[in-house]
């Protein structure tokens, strides 16, 4: 025991979560009943939650710093699937004791990444209890622009950004399903701990893509989710799948397929373009820096998606992530 | 086991929480990465989180309907507390299994309150783990109606909302600090599990009150963050408190005033308002229903509150409610 006395709510609220907040449209930040935002015209509101909590989303030895990060992403991870800026966060957090150095790193990983993004903590509630975090963030995007999953087409190309599976292979190991050597391990878990959540490809792709999503729970789920929503099925080239050379390395093609596919926490953005704008994807991502591959295109049905490898039919089990099961 | 397959979390969202939302301002609820909203001229959004743990905020055995409504209801507060009309929610709730006869009994509590207040549920996200709800409430209010903290003034007159003390009451009882008489334990809890949140009164304070504040940590602790954030302090008059009577026959007159002023989970509206607006405060309330009290008065100062009783000056602990302490 040190001899300060220990930190309370207020202290831990003030001291780790509210740096002023510098948008011009927080009129009022932590420390009030509510936060107070002004919204710009001709602009909607996107709106999303998510919860990690120790020993479900991540394991009780995750770097504080990482997990600030992480629970960050997934979140700018859904505005970007939204095709919306993203603008306020608010953070609830859980914690089973005080650790300072731990909320040090922990809110160092948050304000990195809020920083970046220009994202605004306005607003967050401490309490006692086991690990876990809930964040819910708050972005803006033109009327009518936001990237939905029900606006795909039969014939419309599936893309995905970045690489896949990475994240997933890190996790593999981390369970130790596989092991992975010192190199592959660092080259995923940047993947696994620091995802980089997609936010300039999402507005490159207000004008293009006829539906969106991120991939958190395995390429194979989230696609579907267009599919069911959409009315269609797809065919997935899986030879065009973006594989890092680490993961094909580590555990050959077959195992690198199902982890692109079931990993989960990619936190890339799967997309479906029109035909018409297929010469567009190039321009219009290109100022984001964010790599892009097309994977399969579109036909009618019903959620179906069939895979193919080297021109023949593809098997695998289509388990995801549900935290339930 | 039933033979029933178990329900993974999207059936959870289907079957207990995707009622539609019947605003016209929601143009996507649940079950894309985010929800839409659009928002109306002229107004600014309000946006505040609470997260309830069992074990903190809650003990194991609360009835689920009275822990839906009071983590809807918790959030509401925070909205009337800023003046501001509640429109959409999200929840994010964490179970350590999936029990639905505890879940239609909580969704109930929740949507009864939701639907009285015309509030709808836009997002949310089920885990498995130690159970923990964290709400976050957006609602909307005039540019410049807001109703914060820091616009108290030496002079300003000090009221309340409702009762207080019940709810600190029942869970003294709960804690076995006390014993109550079947008949107090049922009024009583009734405030403790189903505090109604102040939203109509916070709409008729918008154009008098100077700064106002929910109570959720005991009226001595919020009636501080009202007096440092405004630099003043207050004389609070404790014959005025309004005290039940089931109260005062339960515990007397000593102790009712500690409840009341240290007992916490009120969910009453404590405020401040200008002499000149004194005699308006009736006109203003009398459309919402709700009792009102002038308790005191403050004065220049940083946050002190003195206490007087039948004129004297009167002593109490002054301990509020932090989780971590």
């Amino acid at each position: 025991m040190s001899s300060q006395p220990p930190l309370g709510e207020f202290d831990i609220i003030e001291k780790f979560f509210q740096r002023s907040a510098s948008r011009p449209d927080v009129l009022l930040g932590v420390g009030d009943d509510a936060a107070l935002v002004t919204v710009p015209e001709n602009n909607q509101i996107a709106i999303s939650t998510d919860t990690l909590v120790e020993g479900v989303h991540f394991f009780s030895d995750i770097p504080p710093r990482a997990l600030g990060h992480k629970a960050l992403a997934v979140n700018l991870s859904d505005m970007a699937a939204m095709g919306a800026e993203p603008r306020w966060v608010t953070l609830a957090i859980t914690l089973p004791e005080i650790d300072e150095a731990w909320l040090a790193q922990f809110s160092k990983g948050f304000y990195d990444l809020a920083e970046y993004f220009n994202v605004a903590l306005i607003g967050g509630d401490t309490t006692k209890g086991p690990l876990s975090i809930t964040v819910t963030v708050h972005g803006v995007v033109p009327e009518g622009k936001a990237l939905r999953r029900d606006g795909a087409k039969p014939g419309d190309w599936v893309y995905v950004t970045g690489n896949i599976g990475d994240s997933g292979l890190a996790l593999a190991h981390l369970q130790d399903k596989i092991s992975l050597n010192p190199q592959q391990l660092e080259l995923s878990l940047k993947q696994h701990y620091y995802p980089q959540p997609r936010v300039l490809a999402g507005y490159g792709l207000r004008d293009i893509a006829s539906a969106t999503i991120d991939i958190s729970d395995g390429l194979y789920n989230d696609l579907q989710h267009i599919l069911r929503k959409s009315h269609c099925s797809a065919v997935l080239n899986l030879d065009s799948l973006p594989l890092s050379e680490t993961m094909n390395e580590a555990v050959g093609v077959d195992q690198s397929i199902a982890l692109a596919l079931n990993g989960g926490e990619d936190y890339e953005l799967c997309f479906t373009v029109p035909e018409s704008n297929k010469g567009s994807v190039d321009t219009s991502l290109s100022f984001s820096g964010i790599q892009f591959t097309c994977i399969g295109q579109l036909a009618p049905g019903h959620g179906e998606i069939k895979l193919k490898y080297q021109d023949k039919p593809y098997q695998i089990e289509p388990t995801g992530w549900d935290h339930f099961n």
